[in-house]
């Protein structure tokens, strides 16, 4: 696939300096440049990366004087790099149809254009929606709903009564419903607290491999839609999220805690049990928040126990302080001793 | 399915305080308050809350004079809770069969009572006990053991020669036994150190989703009997946990880490390899446990390093204290100046 | 299987100490020593209690005087260790053969002597390598190549058009080529950067149980010659990692990262995205680095964030002198309190 700098500016609505007919073989990441490629920069060190590289062109939001390759400036450079990449790398339509293999239980009922891999096993009374792909080797429980345009990939398990929404995404080996981890010490040993609640995880929501979303012990444990969720994520019973959160990877969030919308967790946060964080709120990577606090909107919060930034800054350049504050406490005693010494003196001759 | 609250008090030997006949309809807890439950609320403020909802009583250990709702007291409230779960939402009786497609090997003996779901695999010289539940998708290898009435959710892998007690729960794609991470850097590459040794399971063990159970090197990993792993927990080869044990997700314990009897991790902890735990301890939310400790009875530890908790607070609260003792500093300095200026002039007046 | 220490001692080449005809009836290890077993130590305090056991010799590098039980001295007692645990518990020959319940599409090669488990689908366009065996519960996607002599354990997923060299082992539940975790906010939701690259996985590779690593966005994942992986690790979009790096259990890799070689990181390292890493750097366990960092060779890096070793533990030492230091401030306090009174008494005085 072949096209001009000038066709991609028609594609992606934007302004061609340089050589309009110069021509583009790829589109490719500031990281991985391919020799004749369009490569997208959106810092001034990305740019300078970029006009050293053997990419054919640049392209950026504003473009520096005198660039050294063409450049395709556009006003949304993410947006357009999305449209780029799906022009460049069209995916396959998704095949239609069910594998002999899948065990299907009689009364599930199968929406239109779906997909069912090799050795699905939907158990009695779920609904499978419209367009959805079921790879491989997946395992729905009882009472399970799926909505439509759900893509669910290899060795996932949705446990009964779940319900998934439309154009949900989750990939490989993550498990949802599996039990809350509830326990109460009695007669000298853990005793397991039912749960009989389940998962909801609402439209649009993205989640990733080998995550674990428990069932609340009654109720339901809830993602809210639009909400992404990355690798190895543990979210717990009956937590609730708003919509549009982020969970980076090795995000733990305790049972009962609830979120408001456009929340972002950043890598290997834990969040403990029967917090409130509200609307968007940014926690730190590895942030530790305690049990039942209350997080204010827009505010970031770092640290284990999580404080606002400036604090939690201000506290960390204060342990930096250390070595001069122990010098200055040196130098004081010195010369309150040189100090004490004379004024004994000092006295003595008075007396 | 309606009782009256006196019906309730009956079947957990409760005291009504109010009218007895109050109509329950279910069960709730007060994260999650139904219309017309029973509401479980074992804090004043969770007492208040419930005081406040759409609930039709309230069921605690000590009730507050004038509530403004029926309340049912009982002695244990969370062993009540759980006989209510179970008889609100009593679990269906468990299906006994084995599914045509399961592939078990020719010698496999089978307990009584068992159900083998679809495509469950299980290799020569296994033995799966009686009213085991195998749901789908299982990989038990050769020569293990299961015992009676446990219970294996979906995509669980169960390596070679691993030993899983009775009454013992497995969630979803969780792998028991692969191999320890143990190599050794002999010419000029991560030369593996085979891994003979097995995993062994004892009673009543509950272990969550996606969590990694290594094979001893040599000898047997244990996990005790009664102790409790949540999702996303890693135990390393050759270690030993005592009974009773909690395990809250992400923590890891690496190689030959020994756990006497109700030790409570909380989540992420990180125990190095070769620490000796005694009974009881607690470890605090992301502990870190350096190589060879010993940590003893009846002690809770915090931070990384984990410290006694008395010990930590102190060294933190030391650490918030850092700004008003550059305070204090500054001003002694200030002081000292001053003394030592009066101090020249008044030497130059005597000489 | 009884082997004689004078046998055993011609088998690694080692020299014994003490009674050559010693019956040695298997090997074990210092924390699980078995009866009438050689015991490998390699401290003095192993040693003392390897004397103290009911081994019947030890096997280490230098034997001090007078051991009360036969030694076996040996130039690299690992090395030795590796040989000793391989003769005593050889592995049985890996079967060959291709289960008739394995989905195989028309187009795929497979290699010579390659064992293909229960339920292993492969899709389209895929090549297996000789002598691979693929266990059971396997998803391998479109366009997926596996070199020669790799192993792949129970419910693993290899996403579509990625490559696995060749004596490479992957444990059960890994998922490697899932969509890393990109998304751009824009138009009130997160919309997601389609990941078209894949990941590459390097020779003589193992990675453990539940581990992901995530396809580039465009490009590939590279894992380079010899690197180890752990359980539950994560490895992001677009990184890049060395020759024979370890990654322990809990360590995740942000986005782009790349690493040198022999590169060390201890468990819950965490790694932000864009961090260059050089040659033989080891991060001690739960570091955190900030993006765009870049870690110098030959450096021991610990804390949060990460620093090199040298200044961390001055720093860590600081705050622990903070107690000493208010106690201090305060006599200093006292002392310039004394001062400037009497100051003041003098001056007024000469007045």
């Amino acid at each position: 696939m072949i096209s001009s700098l000038n066709d991609i500016a028609q594609h992606v609505n934007g302004v061609v300096i340089g050589d309009a007919a110069t021509a583009i073989t790829s589109i490719s990441s500031i990281d991985d440049i391919t020799p004749g490629s369009l490569v997208f920069a959106d810092t001034p060190e990305y740019f300078k990366r970029a006009e050293d590289s053997a990419a054919a062109a640049i392209m950026t939001k504003n473009a520096p004087d005198n660039c050294s390759k063409p450049v395709l400036q556009v006003q949304n450079p993410m947006r357009a790099f999305i449209a780029l990449i799906q022009h460049f790398h069209p995916q396959p339509q998704a095949t239609v149809g069910i594998h002999p293999t899948a065990v299907i239980a009689a009364d599930v009922i199968l929406g239109q254009n779906v997909f069912i891999g090799p050795y699905v096993v939907i158990e009695e009374g779920s609904v499978i929606g419209d367009y959805c792909v079921l790879k491989s080797h997946i395992h729905i429980g009882r009472q399970v709903n799926l909505g439509n345009h759900t893509t669910v990939h290899a060795h996932v398990t949705i446990y009964d009564h779940c319900h998934i929404g439309s154009q949900v995404t989750i990939h490989a080996s993550t498990v949802i419903g599996s039990d809350g981890f509830g326990y109460t010490f009695d007669e000298g040993k853990h005793q397991k607290i039912p749960h009989v609640g389940n998962v909801v995880v609402h439209d649009d929501v993205e989640i990733g491999a080998n995550t674990a979303i428990d069932r609340a012990t009654m109720g339901s444990t809830v993602i809210g839609q639009g909400t992404k969720i990355d690798n190895l994520v543990q979210v717990a019973h009956s937590v609730k999220l708003g919509k549009h959160n982020i969970l980076c990877g090795f995000t733990g969030i305790a049972g009962s805690t609830q979120t408001g919308n456009n929340v972002i967790f950043a890598a290997n946060c834990g969040i403990s049990d029967h917090v409130r964080i509200d609307d968007g709120v940014i926690l730190g990577a590895r942030s530790g928040v305690p049990p039942h606090k209350h997080l204010l909107s827009g505010n970031i919060y770092i640290g284990s126990p999580a404080r606002p930034k400036d604090l939690a800054i201000k506290q960390e350049l204060g342990a930096a302080r250390i070595p001069a504050m122990r010098k200055t406490i040196k130098n004081l005693t010195e010369q309150v001793a040189v100090l004490t010494k004379k004024m004994t003196q000092l006295e003595t001759e008075q007396s």
